[in-house]
């Protein structure tokens, strides 16, 4: 039972979205809800992905459940057989023609990029436009993924990953430490279909995480941005040589859980290799914390029957993402854009 | 919270169903649940069944948490007695006359015929009718009898035990095999209140329970039957020395759970008790799988909030089964009588 | 989802309710939902008690997640900082002042008495009156205390915890037995906030309980009482040695849970620590049999959609019990006073 009140939920289904990593679909079909839909995937002869709803058009049995047979899907009742595209190739037992339309099953546009299957959820639709592309893993650049799903809405998810001030006391230690404060200026940029936040005289961040970006302190430049539908990217550079860019593709499972595949790209003075060990328990960390935490903020704004949010100016980015996402959940024109500054203690 | 879309899900409540086995009442009261009523079974001074609803009229506690005290169920809360029509006749405590009907019980017919319980689960009703009647174990016959609860209706339940073509995919290798397909006329005979479907020229099934079936092959006869409000007959017979006969008597618990009491009487060339070894754990798989795939249809079916149904030609009984099992719901006249005949692959 | 039906659940939130016992209550804030409203409790600079409504102003996460520090209670979350009063006194990273009617949550009033914490779980009131007295332990008496919850509503723990007609069959051979019965005279008392049952002519209880009450029996004198908003009270005197008295203070956790806070104290011709030790086992058996069939209760009213209860005049106090409560719901003037007599048997 949904509770009436109101709550932070955006369904944009007119996009790309990450469904599963390329490396998970082999030859079993696999199944994977996106914005509250049941879809099952499989790869078609060509081994190019396909995606259908998870439901059988005879008896409504998922379609996961049962096997890919020469880039076929084939039903485990009553084995009825659809091609990639959701046509019905074959009723066992029928005399005659098997595809009917009443016999289809609705399908979704399926896409590999970039090691990941996306899909756009919306059935039997033409998508507009391609997934978003990664940045591409240059020399001197080392690459780690990962993967969490937690329980909260997708704009939760956002906001928390591009969220500032948390990092001091949910990650004590681990990322922001306690030491003096000190002015910051924030410049905050909207444009078309995102929004970005420059951080500006930012010092270099205490604890394990800041420590190990950069032994040496040195200028800090920052960046926030979250990119229609579902994209929030964390960009840090100290100096010349220490480069991070932290992309995570969300993907909304359902109203309260959602799905982030992290891309943490860096490249720094140490070999990649080393810092991907020492990266790797404090990554986890931060990312256990984060998915407790709004696992509890959905369980108290449920049980209080809706989201009940006061802000103020140094929420940078969690009114504007909303914004942008209920524009592109009512396909209303781009945003305006524009540009503001101020204060605030880091 | 139960969807909103169409469910195939008929109530059929002045009809008799199977409660419980008879050597499952005993001295403790029984709560058994049909078509959703919780009812509490007891035996009275005499021993025969009486059935009440489970719950005390004085502060509702379940009387099956009671005892059986000379015939009566007595409440374990404040120890109010009932007999086997519901009567209130003991209200410990108080001075004066404890009988008031106020203070009654609904109760349900009871009967106990053929090793089983049956209920009426229309409430203080006179039952229409009796129970119906198994097939007596005549010489050279062995009964075996099976329980099983699947997560499926009433109706999801009958149309999978009379359904053919899910055996070569479902129980694929246990039943009905790969081998190579031929056509078969299907001969579907509907009377007032069933719908039988008779199989001619059907080859001798392929995988292990065929080769159990018949070694030596021979010419099938075969009939599927579905009688009113919830039984499901299989009967096969190989020449003139084998014979199967499958009732399954279904009992609706609630809309989405249906309890099957199956009888398998059989005679084969082989001693009783040896083709019983062999056939217990094949049954027990092909009822495993089929409970299994129901529970996963209903899942898909309420997660999509109602079915979604397409049906052809060889989905024989199916429908035939909703509309003898609707007609009975509404009270409605017996259904004409027809035959019709049609080929299907098997 | 809750059933429409009928319920005896009564919400009286100007009033005074023990959320948990003194000692609990230490550094850590305290999680406690009374009436439904999650509260987190925690201690001020000076050691008193204050409880807010458990949900941050910012971005709702529980307060119970976080900590104290020196008297005022901060999120876990991003850090917000706020005092006894709900005001928010810190938003860490905010230039200029953290206070604002916005960012305050509403506070609840809160009171240390007799080792317990008491709420008042009206937001933002001022209580009327102060919260009941529990009788001093003077010289003779020996105090044991126990709290249990159990699922049902506020009314149904109460009338079970005054009531005498269950004890003889729930509690059978612990409290009251099965010997003979004898008639009793019962008086019942209304007054403005409380009604009394006086059971005169009361034999000594058979069972465990009763020889250790009094092994060489004598007259009882018993009192059952009810105390708006939420105290049983039972009293028993056996001659003039032997006094138990019992007084269970209720707080309504939600509609169909409630935590029973029962302080027994006594007086007999043995040493207190002897009594003690014999009764703990007694009262932990009783308590958990009231405990499952509460449950029971509580399940089949919901099952059912809705209570449908019988009583009858041995039922003494439950009805008075609930007019009292539905009047102090409704704010409507204290009750009639009155007396009435009976006759029953025990």
């Amino acid at each position: 039972m949904e509770p009436e009140g109101r709550f932070s939920v955006a369904r944009v289904a007119n996009a790309w979205y990450v469904a599963c990593a390329s490396r998970e679909l082999r030859e079993k079909p696999l199944p994977r809800t996106i914005l509250g839909t049941a879809i099952v995937l499989f790869r078609t002869g060509g081994g190019s992905p396909a995606a259908l709803l998870d439901r059988c058009a005879h008896r409504n049995a998922p379609l996961s459940l049962g096997r890919t047979i020469r880039g076929e899907l084939r039903c485990a009742y009553h084995g009825w057989r659809y091609d990639g595209a959701g046509a019905c190739v074959e009723v066992p037992g029928l005399i005659g023609e098997a595809e009917k339309s009443a016999r289809s099953v609705p399908r979704f546009a399926a896409r590999e990029r970039d090691g990941y299957i996306w899909i756009y959820p919306e059935a039997n639709a033409e998508p507009a436009g391609e997934p978003f592309r990664l940045p591409p893993v240059t020399g001197g650049y080392t690459e780690v993924r990962r993967t969490v799903e937690v329980e909260g809405t997708l704009h939760a998810a956002l906001e928390n990953a591009l969220d500032v001030p948390h990092t001091a006391f949910l990650h004590k230690g681990l990322f922001r430490g306690a030491g003096a404060k000190q002015r910051i200026r924030v410049r905050v940029t909207r444009a078309a279909d995102r929004v970005e936040a420059e951080y500006i005289g930012e010092p270099r961040p205490e604890g394990i995480a800041g420590k190990m970006l950069s032994p040496s302190g040195g200028v800090v430049t920052h960046f926030d941005r979250f990119i229609l539908p579902s994209i929030a990217q964390v960009e840090y550079r100290l100096g010349a040589e220490n480069h991070f860019l932290i992309t995570t593709l969300c993907t909304p499972v359902e109203d309260f859980r959602t799905r982030l595949n992290a891309v943490i790209l860096f490249r720094t003075r140490f070999p990649g290799w080393l810092v991907r060990l020492l990266i790797e328990p404090v990554a986890r960390r931060i990312f256990n914390q984060d998915a407790a935490m709004l696992k509890r903020q959905t369980e108290a704004a449920r049980r209080f029957g809706g989201e009940h949010f006061t802000s103020t100016e140094i929420d940078v980015l969690g009114l504007q993402i909303w914004q942008l996402l209920k524009r592109a959940e009512r396909g209303e024109p781009p945003a305006e854009e524009w540009r503001r500054e101020f204060e605030m203690e880091a």
